[in-house]
C-alpha cells in the first residue's frame, strides 16, 4: 500500500469533542441469549439508536464541523448516509443537497427530507446518483461529502470504538459491519490504540465483499452491484485509505450469507427487541453463523433504518427457514361446516391459524370438492408433519383426492 | 375505599435495593419525531430492554426477595409475568412452575423454560389457569405469585418510576401502560413522592378498560375478556390494592383504539427502531391519539414481547391505514407479455409491487381475461389514486369490463 493520508486515534478523539453536542452516546447493551449461544459474554452496541437511526451522522458532523465552512454540502446516497448529512448540514446550519436513487424507499426520501435537505431524485443506480452529485458539487461550488473516503469521515465513525472501550474496558473480540469499511476503520483505529489485545473483526455481505477481494488483491478493488439485504453495506469496494488502515488494524474480515443475514434482524427482532437493517446485523449474522469470539465481545449494531416491507419479508422468510410458518393446501368436501371441522382439527393438532383461504371453483377441481389453503404457524418442521397426519387420519382431507392427501402432496411448505 | 396495605416511596427504594443486582436500569431516549408531534420533550423509557423484556421481573425479584424463602412459587401467565416469575425463581434459587393456557404463542412458552421453570399447560382462558395455579400452590405448598395484586409487586414496578425521575428530573408528565394497574400504581406512588408536580396518565386499551371502569365505579370492578392487541394489558380489572393507590396517586386513565395501538406499535417500529408489544405501546398511542402531554414527557414502554407473527400483521394493517399498501384487482387481456406491460407502468406510476396473483380460470370472468391481482406499496392514498388513474389511461386494463376498470371498482385497498 502507498502511505495516503492516515487516521490516528488523537484524530478519533478530536472528532468525539467535535460532535459531542450533536450525536449521542449510545447504549452498550448485554444480550443474555448471544452470550449463551457463544459462550461468551456478549454486548450490543445500539448504533439504531443513534439519532437517524445510524452511527453515519459520527462522521458527517466530524467532516463539516473540521473544514472551512462551505456555502453548502452535497452527497449521494440511498439511506444512511443521506440522512447523515442532512443532519449534520442542518445542525451546522449549512444547505445540503441530497441526491437519491429514484426508488429509494419512500421512507427513507421522506425521513432525509425531514432533516431540511434539499432532495434531487435521479433514476438509475447509486453510481450515477453519485456522479450527479459530484456534478452538481463542481457546477455549485459545493462540498462532496463522501460516505467514507475521507480522514474526518473515518475519525468521526472512529468515535463507536471509543465509547466501546469506554464501556466495556473487558472487551476482547469486536464485530464491525463493514461495506466501504469507513466504520471498520474508525473503530479499530481506537480499538487497538486503547487496547492492543483486542480482536476486531469486519464482517460483510458475501453478496458484495470488496475488502475481502481487495485484502486479497492487496488493493482497492470493486465487486459487481449485487442486490442485498444488507444494502447499507452494498458498496462496491474500500477506498485506498479505509484498505489501508483494515491491512494495518483489523485482525479478520469475514463473510455472512444473505440467509444468515435474515436471520440474524429476526433474531435481534425476536430476542432482542431491537429493530436492526440488514447491513446493521451482520455482526450477529457472523456470530451465529459460527465466527468464533474469545473472551467478552461487543457486536456493533450499524444502524436500524430497515424498510418496513423487507422487515416484513424478513420475517416471514426466517419463520418458513425455522419450519414455523407453512402453508397447508387440503381438498376438502364442500359442505356446509367443513372448514369449521378442519380449522378446529388443525387448532387441536398445535397449528395456529394465521390466514385461510378457501376455493370453491376452479378448472382443476371436481364439483363438490373445495380447495382450502392455511397459512400455518407450528412449532417446528416436525410438528408440522404430525399435524398433517393427524388431518389424514381424520378422514377430514378427502381420500379419493389421493395425490392431494397425502403427507407429501398436501404439505408444501413455501 | 378501605384502607387495605399501602405501598410508599421506602417501599419503593427498598425494592430497588433488593432488586439491583439483578435487573438492569434501562435507557431513556430521546425520541425526536415523538418531541415534534407532541410539541414537548418526549423520552422513552424502555423496559423492552428488561431482562426477559418487560418490567415484570422488578415486581417479581422484589416478591421472592422479601418473602420467608418459600420451597417453591407458582404463577399463571400467558406471557411477560410468566417469564419474570421464571426468572426471578432462578435467581434466587428457587424451584419455580408455571401455569400457562395451551394457546400461549410458543416463542413466549419456550423463552418460560428457558429460565428453567416447569410448564403446565392447560386448555381454556388464563381465568382458568389461574384456578389450577392456585390449586397447585394449595396442594403442594407452594407461594402463588400474582401478577398485580401484592404491595411487594407493587413497589417493585415502582422502581421504573424511581428510575424516570433519577434519569428526567425534569419531567412533568409520564405516561403509564395499565392492565391490572401494578406498574401504574407503583410508578405513580414513586414520582408523585419526588416530584409532585409531575403528572401520572394511566393508558388502557378501550377493549378492557378495567381500572377506568372501576375508577367510575368508586370499587373494583370487572370487565369481559376481549381479544386485544395489547394481549399484556388484558386483564379483567384492577385490585383494592392497586385501584386504591391509582385513586390517589394518578391524575388521569384514558383509553386507546385497538387502531391506534396498532399504529404506535408500527411507528415505534419505523421511527423509533424499537420491538414494543402492544400493552407496551400503549402510552405512544395516548400520545399519536392526541392526549396533550404538558412539559417534558416520559413515555413508559413497558415491554417488547410482541409475537412475531402478531408484529407482521400489525404492520401490515397499519401501512394499509396509512395508505401505504393497497391491493389492486385488475381485469386484463390474457394475451403473452401482458402481465410485464401492466407491471412496468405500475412501476413507472411509482407503485412498488410486493406480490402478484395471476388467475386465469374463474366461473365469474369471460375466456379470454384474466385477473392480476397486485400487492402495491405507494406513498399515500393520492399516489394511489393517481396511479390507477394512469393504468386506466393507458388502455392496459380492459375497457369493456367497465365494472372493473373505473378507479372506484378497480382500486379495492383491504
Amino acid at each position: 500500500m502507498t502511505a495516503g493520508p492516515q487516521v490516528t486515534l488523537a484524530d478519533v478523539q478530536a472528532a468525539a469533542e467535535r460532535i459531542a453536542a450533536h450525536v449521542r452516546t449510545t447504549p452498550m447493551w448485554p444480550s443474555r441469549v448471544l452470550s449463551e449461544l457463544a459462550g461468551v459474554p456478549v454486548f450490543l452496541k445500539c448504533e439504531n439508536l443513534q439519532r437517524t437511526g445510524s452511527f453515519k451522522p459520527r462522521g458527517a458532523i466530524n467532516m463539516l464541523g473540521s473544514i472551512e465552512r462551505p456555502d453548502g454540502v452535497v452527497a449521494a446516497s440511498a439511506g444512511n448516509h443521506a440522512q447523515a448529512v442532512a443532519l449534520a448540514a442542518s445542525a451546522l446550519g449549512i444547505p445540503a443537497t441530497v441526491v437519491v436513487p429514484a426508488e429509494t424507499p419512500l421512507a427513507k426520501q421522506r425521513a432525509t427530507e425531514g432533516y431540511g435537505a434539499d432532495l434531487v431524485r435521479v433514476d438509475g443506480p447509486l453510481s450515477l446518483a453519485i456522479e450527479h452529485a459530484q456534478a452538481l458539487a463542481e457546477e455549485r461550488a459545493l462540498v462532496f461529502i463522501s460516505p467514507f473516503d475521507h480522514p474526518a469521515i473515518v475519525a468521526g465513525q472512529g468515535t463507536v470504538g471509543l465509547e466501546i472501550v469506554e464501556q466495556t474496558p473487558e472487551v476482547e473480540t469486536v464485530f464491525v459491519p463493514a461495506g466501504g469499511g469507513g466504520l471498520l476503520a474508525g473503530v479499530a483505529v481506537a480499538v487497538k490504540a486503547l487496547r492492543p489485545e483486542a480482536r476486531v473483526v469486519g464482517v460483510q455481505t458475501q453478496a458484495m465483499p470488496g475488502i475481502v477481494a481487495s485484502l486479497e488483491a492487496g488493493e482497492p478493488r470493486v465487486v459487481d452491484a449485487a442486490r442485498t439485504i444488507a444494502d447499507g453495506a452494498g458498496v462496491a469496494g474500500p477506498s485506498a485509505l479505509t484498505l489501508g488502515l483494515i491491512e494495518r488494524f483489523v485482525d479478520d474480515v469475514v463473510t455472512v450469507s444473505e440467509d444468515e443475514i435474515a436471520q440474524a434482524v429476526l433474531f435481534l427482532v425476536e430476542r432482542a427487541r431491537l429493530v436492526i437493517e440488514g447491513a446493521g446485523a451482520l455482526g450477529v449474522a457472523a456470530l451465529l453463523g459460527g465466527v468464533a469470539p474469545s473472551g467478552p465481545t461487543v457486536v456493533v449494531l450499524s444502524g436500524g433504518n430497515i424498510d418496513i416491507n423487507l422487515l416484513g419479508r424478513i420475517v416471514e422468510r426466517g419463520l418458513l427457514h425455522e419450519g414455523r410458518r407453512h402453508r397447508l393446501t387440503i381438498a376438502a368436501a364442500n359442505v356446509p361446516g367443513e372448514l369449521a371441522r378442519i380449522t378446529s382439527a388443525v387448532a387441536e393438532a398445535g397449528g395456529n391459524i394465521i390466514e385461510v383461504g378457501h376455493e370453491l371453483v376452479t378448472a382443476e377441481l371436481p364439483v363438490g370438492v373445495a380447495l382450502i389453503t392455511l397459512q400455518l404457524e407450528v412449532a417446528d418442521n416436525e410438528a408440522f408433519e404430525l399435524l398433517v397426519r393427524r388431518l389424514v387420519d381424520s378422514g377430514l382431507v378427502r381420500s379419493e383426492l389421493t395425490d392431494l392427501t397425502t403427507p407429501a402432496a398436501v404439505a408444501m411448505p413455501t
